[in-house]
This record gives structure tokens, sequence and C-alpha cells, in this order.
């Protein structure tokens, strides 16, 4: 068995510290009216970029500066912080897939042009794995499905209730958040296996 | 062999946030001299308390104010922080065993009275289950033994490479920091289960 699942490619690991997806009219209170995000640099998934912007996320406890906005713009604001984030910011983010926002926390974001109450759309990210449906086959998961990852090093582990996430849009990568990264003390690009969950 | 392990007692964890163990020499500097840690609550481990006494640990990159030494005074200092810890610092700290300070990194500590810079002993815990020689022949593992520890909840892992240490002084209890639990989802007294690694 443990041979079997060796075999299997590796997959990259991607460390996402807090950031924030942003909604267009969000964008414009924040930055002015007509603005833009502007590319810093390409991530691994297709299309998605880190932005030269950033903004102040403000909780009811403490607030983080500088947290680097993803584009493009997405339909609905979200903010994604680890637990460790979410105790200095005093809110209950849950552990939740990106993009369900129901039943979520706000946090006040603040921008150089202007301040957003957000009502909702703080999580915690749920640990996942993107990849295309040709990987998808490679590895015999479907989309939503929930696997398990297998880490190296001093701090391995085997991580539970990873989520399976495929799409024409994705390219192979495992993303976790600073916690889990620094729990299994993962550096970016380093690589993780997937295994196929017992229950 | 999921039967036979998930028959073992449970074991309570207990998350270490960033803290100090002091020496009396350097308690002195920072305080004043004569004087000695006030206990400000008992730990579970028998004869081991948090002090009211907190001091400022400062790094290259940035400092933490308000941490906690706990007592009773020890032979060496030793600061222990998480691996994010180390990054808001700016210090290289090895994962590594309490006690074990050879290469590792010093840090400033401030205290009311006086300054000490550390020359070593700031160390990332490596992460271990405290047991009594009686617990330790239930579980049917030695002191310094390597086992895998399995937590449960929505952010489950099985954590490979936890170290044993056994001694009369110690009670059932696993240590981990604040990145491990946060990676878990674990809280103080939640439980685990251990489970013989296998290699």
């Amino acid at each position: 068995m443990q041979n079997e699942q060796t075999i299997q490619p590796k997959i990259s690991v991607g460390i996402s510290n807090k950031h924030v997806h942003i909604s267009k009219e969000d964008l414009e209170i924040l930055f002015g009216e007509g603005y833009e995000l502007t590319k810093k640099v390409d991530l691994v998934q297709p299309g998605q970029f880190a932005s030269n912007e950033t903004i102040t996320i403000r909780g009811p406890k403490g607030e983080f500066e500088n947290v680097r906005i993803l584009g493009p713009v997405r339909k609905e604001s979200q903010v994604e912080i680890s637990l460790t984030d979410s105790f200095r910011l005093g809110v209950k983010a849950p552990i939740k897939e990106s993009g369900d926002l129901e039943v979520t926390p706000g946090l006040e974001l603040v921008g150089p042009n202007g301040t957003v109450n957000l009502e909702k759309g703080t999580i915690v990210a749920l640990r996942h794995i993107h990849m295309s449906p040709k990987q998808a086959e490679v590895f015999g998961v479907k989309d939503k499905e929930i696997v398990e990852v297998e880490t190296f090093g001093e701090r391995k582990v085997i991580l539970g209730n990873v989520l399976v996430r495929v799409s024409e849009q994705f390219e192979l990568e495992m993303h976790l958040d600073t916690d889990e990264a620094n729990a299994c003390a993962l550096k970016n690009k380093d690589y993780v296996v997937l295994r196929k969950s017992n229950n």
C-alpha cells in the first residue's frame, strides 16, 4: 500500500499568507472610482495574480497592515486568514471552502481612498488541491473528493480532510495556510503526495 | 490495526504559546538582585508553573512583548517559539528537544531591570508527549521513542516524528505549539491518540 502511494505524481505546495479577494465595487471604495488592480506577479493558478495593491484588515481585537489583494476582481469580497490571524483580529472565522461565505464574520477593510465594512466574507481556507480534469484522472479522484495528503521532512504529517478541486482553469498545486505550512515545516514548492482517504 | 490503536488511552493536549525558561542569573539581571519568580498558575506537569513575570523578546526583525516566564528557574535560559514567531523575530530557530541548545540562535531578553543578550537558546520545541514510566508501560513505549499521534476533528491529521519523554516527574500530556495546534484546529484539553510509528 505504501509503495502504491509513493509512485503517484508529486504535488507542489503553495503557501497562502493572509490575503484578500475583492469585488469591483469594494475596490473602487478602497482605491477610488474606476480603479483597477495592477499585477505584481502571476500565481501558479492560471489567470490569478498577486496585485501591487495592499490594504489594512481590521477586527475587533487587532489589525494587519499591508495585506495583499489577489486578482482578478471577484463577484464577492473575501478575506482569507489563518486561525492564528483570527485570534489576533478577534474574529471567529470558520474553516470553509473558498467562495462559501454564508455565516462568516465580516471585517473592516481600509484602503487609501476609503473603508469597507464587510458584513461577511472572512474564512480560514479549507486545505485543498487544485488540479485539471486530466490530472484528476491520473490521481483517480473527482472534484469535491476528500483525500489525505502525506508530507515529508522533520515535521512530517498525514493531513486528513483535504478537498480536491478540479477545473479546466486549474494547475496541479496544494494550498496550505501559514499555520499548516509551519506545523509541517513546509516551504513553497516543497512537494506532498496524495493518498486516498480511508473514510 | 485501526481498531487496535483506538482502544489506547486518550492523551490530553497542552498548547505551548511562546514562552521563556530562565536561569537564576538571567532572572536577576532582568528583574533585580535576589528576585524570585511568583506563581500565577500551576501547569499540568508537576512542579511546573506559569509565573506572573513577563518579558520582551527581541530579534533582528521584530519583538514580542509580554512573553511569559515558566518556572521554576532552570540551569540555562531557553526561549521556545513557533516557526511563525521565528519569521517575525527574524531568527532561524531549529526544531529541537527542550534543553538541547547547541547551535541555536540567541535573542535579546528585556526585563524591567535590565537586558540579557542570550547567545543561544532559541528553539522551536519538537512536539512531544510527557508520561510517567507507568503510563509508558501502558502505551508500550520507551523514553526517546518516536511515535505517531492521531488528532480528530475537521482538521484531523496524523503527526509523525513525535518524541516520547518518560520521567517520574511527568504527567500524561502532549505538547504542541500554536502553529501545530491551529493547523490541527485543536484546543487545550482536546485529546489525541498515540500510534506506533511505522519507521
